[in-house]
């Protein structure tokens, strides 16, 4: 089971690819897709979405495991990172790669098994359960590998959660 | 010209063609792309996305003229509608439509002059502008007009605004 995890964004798309074979994790590839600010907005959505066309036409993964976004309030924010966010989830669908989503909350439980544990808490363990000598800078590409293992690791409990919640 | 307007959304998307020539308008096609709630929502941004490719393919507009959105703190609309407006900007990039962005009020001063015009004022206005018996239903397609007769009003006054206002 190839999975593809992503920390979406408009400058820096994070994403990381790991094979989970029994229990165990395996890193394939690791890095970010980044785009410059001052440029046309629909430039950098082609880029995300161009990136992760060849992300997945290269990896080939098994299911794209997606960062659930929550902003204080922010709405210029979540606007841009939805318009990203939209040309991803996109770019997943169009290459027939299930997509599932997972808040912060449940990526920290999935690896840590506690809700409160801390940035570094979490950045530890996927470095230990991933076997990487250092963690991946920047903090958008170890999320990435973070949101990859939380979906492995939520496979041994859960049905999947589709979108939304509404599908159990 | 042939100009797109583009009211964006998740559960509706209106949008309306008009042809300018010189200072008259003609009214060319206008509807709803719509999506069912309680769908997956890669099931819907994939409906917008090649809803929007059908529209540029049947009608082939000169520009595509879309609102700048605005969200009062409600960042989790601005999420929804930000994932929509990433795969409308794609699809209208993939095919070569030049994008512009108008903001509400930037639409009410194209229309009428004046910044505080009333929606009933625009659709009126709009609605006399593109010699339309009634004004169209929902409100969303209502809106898509105004937006494509603001660019055709805009072009008069301006050179062309870019998105972000970065390029002038």
């Amino acid at each position: 089971m190839r999975i593809l995890g992503i920390d979406p964004g408009i400058a820096i798309v994070g994403y990381g690819v790991v094979d989970k074979e029994g229990n165990r994790y395996k890193t394939i590839a690791y890095d970010a897709i980044t785009t410059k600010a001052h440029t046309p907005l629909e430039d950098r959505l082609a880029k995300v979405y161009v990136g992760i066309n060849q992300i997945i036409q290269e990896y080939k993964p098994d299911a794209m495991s997606i960062e659930e976004l929550f902003f204080n309030n922010n709405a210029k924010t979540a606007l841009t990172v939805g318009q990203a966010r939209g040309v991803i989830i996109l770019a997943a669908y169009q290459n027939h790669v299930p997509i599932y989503e997972y808040t912060p909350l449940q990526v920290k439980q999935a690896l840590t098994g506690y809700g409160r544990a801390s940035k570094m808490q979490i950045q530890q363990m996927m470095k230990s359960m991933l076997g990487l000598t250092e963690i991946p800078k920047p903090d958008d590409v170890a999320d990435a590998l973070a949101i990859a293992v939380c979906h492995g690791n939520s496979m041994r409990f859960n049905s999947i959660k589709q979108f939304g919640g509404l599908m159990l």
